[in-house]
């Protein structure tokens, strides 16, 4: 360890009391952006979030305001010469149903003690408060230790409103501000490492593209004794085109849709591949009882390197209490597909209602609608400057080789990078078994100390020109 | 046309107007048999017919309690050497909603004018109180013509009133009685004619076994970026069992599903081709798009003739509006098979229950759960002498040659030919455009009084020992 690291840790572990105290004075702010009757509350985390920005130093804090939610931007830029950082959090947190399974009430955080030291238990403890939080604190001690007026690279601060709501006016405020926003890298804190044990950066998600349609034959539903075998079933079509989706391999058939899939080479997969997977522990975490998937890859490359196409819902016909004897006259299913790079999303698109038109029968109907714009896929460049700096931070924090993973689902974040025209890279510090948007979610301090540490050795590594 | 004929006809014309005020002051009680608020108005019902049936003559009337609503009985056996017959039809009737759609109260029944001369409107003025009324009138011109104090054959009449409700109790009923309702044929008048130019006696209806069945994987909905592609989806699983129901010509796969089916021979398979079929208005009828079925059948063929499995309705997942990504938990899907002679019912159920089992990967389970005994395929051969006494009475009244349909729907009808071990035929006067079960229910007055003739010269044939 370093004596600037050493002098970090101690500066983190003398100021740790005050960093929760002041946490959990954030976290009874029920910020809930989803919830109209918490606009007030939503507005009052933004200014919380402002007044300690400035505390620590920054010359320049906004509240952005949107159509939705508003933001907290705050900047910091007084080296020329250092790259500039734009990090990325948000402060609105998630519903908190079902209030009754928590065990402590979810806006009055507490500390509790564990075998893995203490844990603050609250909503936003670590998703996403908990790490905006870390990074304050991360801060000072940069500031502390190297003695300096200034942080050693430029920062940005970008912390939205709206996360937990699907960022609807994100992308519209990046764009608007895309100027203002410009930087060398994107750190988004937001997520989490693979175990304790275990650091971790994400280098990849998934993209999305969404939607449903619905089948329709006859105008209304008919008699199955009159009707039933002389003309067609639309639940028996879209039965036949759900399973068309997939051959027996359980590979995609649509045409095109592997259009621009990047295939990943040997150190990829062999990274992938690296991190532990135990199958139990895996089924038992789901709840599921068997695994399944595309012949050829690893559950682990199933979720983060292979896209996939997914019935979420389906419905037709009669579904309540008892029977009705019917042909339906409709069939209806919502489907989502994941993306990898370099899939695009309009061409995945276009190509599944090409296909999807060529599977409809004489006698059926379709109408197609797309949901939203669809989520871009994202990967970072294993060889990329800047996720090395991370790395080295990481490791050192946790005096461990930190592994590579990749999320199977999807965010904001790809359009974060594309906008900014910026590498991004993931540093946060959450577990998996956080409980995130669940009752009794919880951050293991210890785990936002190092996020703390993380940051603060990341400004100057960064800054030092290295 | 016989003297006797004409005498029955002229009686029928008399009593026209007498027949009509009479039948409509039963119509004006609600026996609405499904609906518990209505359960005076089916015992009000019931007492009603039981008192016309003792001013008819009838020597024993009876009305028959059941643990739902009541059946009333009749007998008049005066004729040791003639057969018996057992007439049955039913006194409840359908709900009349949506009931903005009339255009007359439903309960408050109107005689209107139309090109095919008048129309009693009401709310079970073809199914069944219409029908069971013209046996009256029919039997009181058949004693006033034949001048004799009794009918010319041993009449029993079995009029239910839960035959809305699925008979839930009449197979009971049936079975209690036996010995008492013992009888040479059952005449079901509660059908009716192919069109008012083409007089026709159904001769087939189709069984039926339905149920439904889950399929479970994960013990909660998983998030679809995480475990998308990774494990079992259920509805995927449920779109392929029901895609391998049939294969590419619409013949269902289940083994042994075939077994038992009586194949029709050339004579049976003209005499239903016989009757016309109009594709565009059968089109137009159903408001379906399209034909389709089973490879190697016509229309008529593939309703009357062809075993069918058919999905009435499915649900998988979220179905609300806007979209969970979600590998849901379950699908489900009810089923129904209609069933032709011979197939056993037993025999279906459990082909399917092994074909079943057999589609299930692993990770996933499934619940099937049949509803209800099922029930009977049923036929009438067109050999039998009872059927070519009842053609020859439709064939007089309508001056017409009869033809034979088949009914693609079930009925417990099969249970009382089952049971009472005679064979059963249908005599019913509706047309397809009756709106039965519908708002607007009506019935051709002059086919009602083609009914009262028909019977008045059957019982008078069926008593001559011809």
């Amino acid at each position: 360890m370093t004596t600037e690291h050493a002098e970090i840790r101690a500066f983190v572990a003398e100021h740790t009391e005050e960093f929760l105290a002041d946490l959990a004075s954030w976290l009874r702010i029920p910020s809930i952006g989803t919830d109209p009757a918490h606009a007030d509350d939503v507005r009052r985390s933004a200014e919380w979030l402002a007044d300690r920005l400035r505390a620590v130093g920054f010359p320049l804090v906004e509240i952005w305001p949107t159509a939705g939610q508003p933001a907290v931007y705050a900047e910091w830029l007084a080296r020329p010469a250092a790259p500039t950082v734009l990090v990325y959090g948000h402060h609105d947190v998630q519903p908190v149903d079902p209030l009754g399974e928590w065990i402590s009430p979810p806006f009055e955080p507490v500390v509790v003690d564990s075998e893995f030291g203490p844990r603050l238990l609250g909503r936003g403890a670590i998703d996403d408060k908990g790490q905006v939080a870390f990074h304050l604190l991360g801060l000072s001690a940069h500031l502390a230790v190297t003695g300096a007026a200034a942080p050693a690279v430029n920062l940005k601060f970008l912390i939205e409103g709206e996360e937990e709501s699907g960022s609807p006016h994100f992308g519209d405020l990046l764009r608007a501000n895309r100027d203002r926003l410009a930087c060398d890298v994107v750190i988004v804190s937001d997520t989490g490492i693979y175990s304790r044990e275990l650091p971790s950066i994400c280098i990849g998600m998934r993209g999305m593209v969404k939607g449903e349609f619905e089948l329709r034959g006859a105008d209304v539903d008919l008699h199955s004794g009159s009707f039933g075998g002389s003309v067609p079933n639309p639940a028996h079509v879209l039965a036949r085109i759900v399973t068309a989706l997939h051959d027996d391999d359980e590979h995609v058939t649509i045409p095109g849709f592997y259009d621009g899939v990047r295939e990943p080479d040997a150190t990829e997969r062999e990274l992938l591949d690296h991190l532990p997977f135990d199958e139990a522990e895996y089924l038992a975490t789901s709840t599921a009882k068997a695994l399944a998937g595309e012949m050829g890859w690893s559950t682990l490359e199933r979720t983060g390197m292979r896209p996939t196409a997914e019935i979420n819902g389906m419905t037709s016909g009669y579904t309540g209490a008892g029977h009705k004897t019917i042909v339906p006259s409709t069939a209806s299913a919502k489907f989502s597909f994941r993306l990898v790079p370099d899939q695009p999303i309009e061409g995945v698109m276009s190509a599944f209602r090409s296909w999807l038109t060529a599977q409809i029968p004489p006698g059926i109907s379709v109408s197609l609608d797309f949901i939203g714009p669809g989520v871009r896929p994202f990967l970072t460049p294993l060889g990329d400057p800047m996720l090395q700096a991370v790395v080295r931070a990481m490791a050192a924090v946790f005096d461990r080789e930190v592994l590579f993973t990749r999320e199977g689902g999807s965010g904001p974040e790809a359009d974060l990078a594309e906008v900014l025209d910026a590498p991004l890279i993931f540093l946060g510090f959450g577990l998996p078994d956080d409980r995130i948007h669940a009752p009794n979610e919880k951050a293991d301090v210890p785990l936002l100390l190092k996020g703390a540490e993380a940051v603060a050795l990341l400004w100057s590594d960064l800054g030092s020109g290295r």
